[in-house]
């Protein structure tokens, strides 16, 4: 099956492995005429640039992405939009017990009993590089959503035990901290944290909270395919992540209705609002005007210096001890795939959602063409 | 767009509204030969029926399934399964305020924001009731995998601050109780918990979990189409849930990589196995052969006989009483739909996985038809 | 494989066999606000009711149609419209040879080789009472079109070697005679080369045209899903379709580049046009604004009464005779299939196309939702 | 919409504009175990490729194809093959009238009015150079089909009025002339033809015959997704393409039922077979095991030297020259195409088929993996 395409009428079709010659994406169903250049991709891919900091993995990765297709005199044309970005290190060496053993918490199990064989330089396609197709279509999807006014930030809320004050939240901390956390002091203690876990050849997880404003009303359908279904399977495709909620969530497994319910009222402006937003701005998979607020758990990154147990794909047991820098955390790297995948998600269902009315319908085919 | 059908080569397009004349789903996509039979589908059906307890509403539905395509001599012939379930009742009535006012916690506001009216009548098609459809499919689904070999159960992890105790697991004791919890101790105190929120006029939230077992190794796609992702979208589908998480889920944004990574080694038989299983069965969006376990945060019913304030649609702030009986808990009714989506997902995925391998291929062309 | 459902954003979903209790399909899709009773569908399905003539097959039909949800207060709601027929006659009886013998020209081979075994009565899926569903389906979309000004017609082009004759080309007589032709004078003659093959107990072929006006330039996209190619599968898919050709077809490979080009001009209104129309009205796989002419290659129905040599399901050669009334063209009752199928077509098209330029996205979430 | 991505489970997704960087594809839900190499697409490409003869565009194009994903070790992996070619000649330079006319027969005038502007560089993403990125999809299909003994040829069957003589009928000839004729008498005509047809400054148009050997019986579906329906699609979806036909298709029109129909016997290795092919190999929509025959229309060259009227996007009536050296005749660099497409179908139902039967699917689940 192809499980590297998603969308259906803003299609994202991803490829490339780890250690690959290069990786990239196909955006098809991008509206013509969005300016678009290579450095709103490229600033979008710097963010998940790993050498920025002791807790992102040393390799120099580059990442200079190339526009291929699909833009022509600084705007999208409505044709497939093709960027790529090479890889510079893909010397052979020897991957030792990798090349036939099974790293716990990895996919390299899974991958090798459903396919017969595997990549195993890196993790091939299994690794967290495949996500820099996601980020590049997911900097097309954040320019559209932004000519409709709809912003979306996301920012670690907790690393292991250490979560942000929202006493202390602050929007414009999350870039100056490697954490990428809204609170300065918790960043620190997230960074200090982190250390004793490198010294303890361990990792850490966390948990990834992002907000959606300016949502238009009704974006999202009443069934199948709800605005908080499509986010949840969004944001679970990416790799490490184990849970997703929405407003609440969990928390409103144990709460009542009549806390639970959010009232609404006429706000200053005159129109419809809520009172509160334990919902989390989708009710009965749409879009209700509020902030859309979910979060993602991040599982410890599973890579860790420390030895392990675990068997080679002739069914030996073995002691295994995987080399190199390993990231201790994955979630500050993994803030921009959130970004990236929830926006995705946004514009499939903006224009699969656009025939919802007649009246929209006859809106378009009465006067824009011809 | 059409939010009402899903999958990829198992389709289910369900229809119907809660006081329409009819509600039902067309299965595509099932394999010719499966033995089916109306009482398959009204076993599970049954399950979801209110009129049960004090706890479950008590309109009676009846809800009687009638088999009209796709079965022939007891077998399913390949072709499209439609199934349907009469309304019973459909006399109209005076909605009264419901008809032009936004209940809180439900779909209204936004199903009229988006559509530009709505059927008011007991919610239409955002009613729980759209779950016979859901159900009927999964009942289909679910004869499916047990022809695999594969069993799906789902049950009552907690209903408001009532968890079960895992000591006391007893798979048995899930349908002794109407709480559909696998403690019936536990079930005890959660219908004393709920006496008291009808009391209140109130309602309460709860958690399902789900475990999946002797699942073959490899169901799921590396990237965009996890099994995970897949799991999420299709539960986080069902109304009312707010949160989605796998294995340990949120628990492993606290844990350590040291921890939350499963060994392998080889176990009494001879296979590759897991010593422990944080993952929940998945590794890297691919089943890994142990069990599959995820839970479903479900919110308190929205529906409560007490006051509430809201608006109408004409923009007035107005106090609204939801006249009726209303089910003090959603999760109970909600375990069938949660294991119907399950294995309408895990369905899809294995027979979107059949050509995952060359050999694979050659099998069934080779040698099954002609 | 799903084979039953079609479409992107106006999704189709048939079911049903010719002698199971019912068919019926589920409209997926369709935009909130248009008004539709049972009597659109019912006008639709009536011009494929066979019985009409001693042309078409004797069994007496019925088919009332019944919607079951999407509608409320007579326009549709935005929710999946499921429509369903009853069969009549279902009655068992023995089917002799055909249980287990395959007759020629149909799908009795192919079905069973593929599943295994089939429903023999009268054709099962691969009936053309199979084509119930799409008509009820097409009647929706038909409606959507006519919002728009768009208008589809289609009739009989030839009967076996009777071709109309363009110089008494009349839109008024299509529906005055029983072949659906727009020249009565080549319609007597059609029927009295059927009155001549029933004597000789055999049946005709012949060629369905459609024209679409009025279309929006731009509909149909530029590579795989030009609006070209999907009509051809829609048509295509049509039982005892062997061809499609759009414009001038086959006739275009034998022309020069000088004569076939459409050279555009400036027309009285001001408006960019073209001399001729050589295209069909499709350029680059988009709708140019000019009439889509296309047709279809129907097939002499393969029920005969004469005896034919066929095979059995256990390997021998037996003479077969087909027993009870066929149809000795199947052309009249396709024409109202094509309209069906082209209109399905062109309203998905148009849905999946409302995202074609950023300004039509914004018009949408600028103003109409909220 | 997403117009360039085809498939279900073998998903292809081209990118790439005539005069941009580059041009290429990837495709998802190839199996993983399929001996691949970039000999295997560079040998299609080269069949596409011009500057082969004087009936052929000059432009060296070279069109070396890179795989850049998807093969380890000299085999698939079952993760996306992204294929790339880059464009060679690029330099910008004055396009004159093609800037801002609409070429008559061409796709400007279309693809402008819907997306608002259009890349004119050489037609842009409605060049015939689009077919790069199918023709390399399609060498990756006709591997697979190799696999399971499935062969595809095509060839041009007439080119203007000159047809082929099957009583010449040559197979190895059609890659012994540049016409693609598998009739070298034939070919030797058609040469003349084109040569009158350059000094008439004009074009021709031409038939492609598709021959398929040795198909599985049941591939395809019984109702939208009949393979012929599919096939259909799929060659019309190439530029030029005006009508498509299967068996004897129009013909069949005007034939009977007792001829049309094919009789079933037991051929001499005991297999159920027909004696005719009048259907071309598919019945009901499914392969019945004989050979698959099908033909396209192909329209004139519409680019030609001679001096045209069109209008301008500024609404002005013009005469235009279209300079530089153009194709007299598409056919032969189509046959690839039309080759390639056919496998890129038939891969797709092969592989969504593959759970027709219940007894398939144990068949996978119970052996291969795990």
């Amino acid at each position: 099956m192809s499980g590297s395409v998603t969308g259906n009428i803003f299609t994202v079709s991803t490829w490339g492995e780890s250690h690959g010659k290069a990786l990239g994406v196909v955006v098809d169903g991008c509206p013509a005429g969005l300016p678009l250049e290579e450095s709103d991709i490229q600033e979008m891919l710097d963010r998940r640039k790993p050498g920025q900091s002791k807790f992102t993995t040393a390799r120099k990765e580059g990442d200079e992405v190339q526009i291929l297709s699909g833009v022509f005199e600084g705007k999208t044309t409505g044709t497939p939009i093709s960027m790529l970005v090479w890889n510079k290190d893909q010397r052979s060496k020897d991957y030792g017990q990798i090349a036939y053993s099974y790293r716990p918490g990895h996919a390299d199990f899974t991958f090798e009993q459903k396919y017969g064989f595997r990549d195993y330089r890196g993790g091939g396609r299994s690794s967290g590089r495949e996500t820099v197709g996601r980020v590049a279509a997911g900097a097309v999807a954040i320019k559209i959503l932004k000519e409709l006014g709809i912003e979306i930030y996301a920012y670690a809320k907790s690393i292991g035990p250490i979560s942000i004050d929202y006493t202390r939240f602050d929007k414009n901390e999350i870039s100056n901290n490697k954490m990428y956390m809204p609170d300065a002091e918790a960043a620190g203690k997230a960074e200090e944290y982190l250390h004793q876990k490198i010294q303890e050849q361990d990792s850490s997880g966390g948990v990834i909270e992002c907000v959606i404003k300016n949502m238009p009303v009704g974006v999202g359908n009443t069934v199948f395919d709800k605005l908080d279904a499509n986010l949840a399977k969004a944001i679970m495709s990416i790799g490490a992540v184990k849970g997703f909620e929405i407003g609440d969530g969990f928390a409103a497994a144990e709460s009542v209705g009549s806390v639970n319910n959010d009232s609404f009222y006429i706000n200053e402006e005159g129109n419809i609002s809520k009172k509160t937003n334990h919902a989390g701005g989708i009710l009965g998979g749409m879009s209700d005007g509020s902030d859309i607020i979910f979060r993602a758990a991040v599982k410890p990154t599973p890579s860790i210096s420390r030895e392990q147990q675990t068997v080679t794909n002739r069914g030996e047991e073995i002691n295994m001890v995987i080399h190199g820098r390993h990231d201790p955390i994955i979630v500050p790297r993994a803030v921009v795939v959130v970004e990236s995948m929830a926006a995705i998600t946004i514009v499939d269902l903006l224009f699969s959602g656009m025939s919802a009315r007649m009246d929209s319908v006859k809106k378009i085919y009465e006067k824009t063409q011809q």
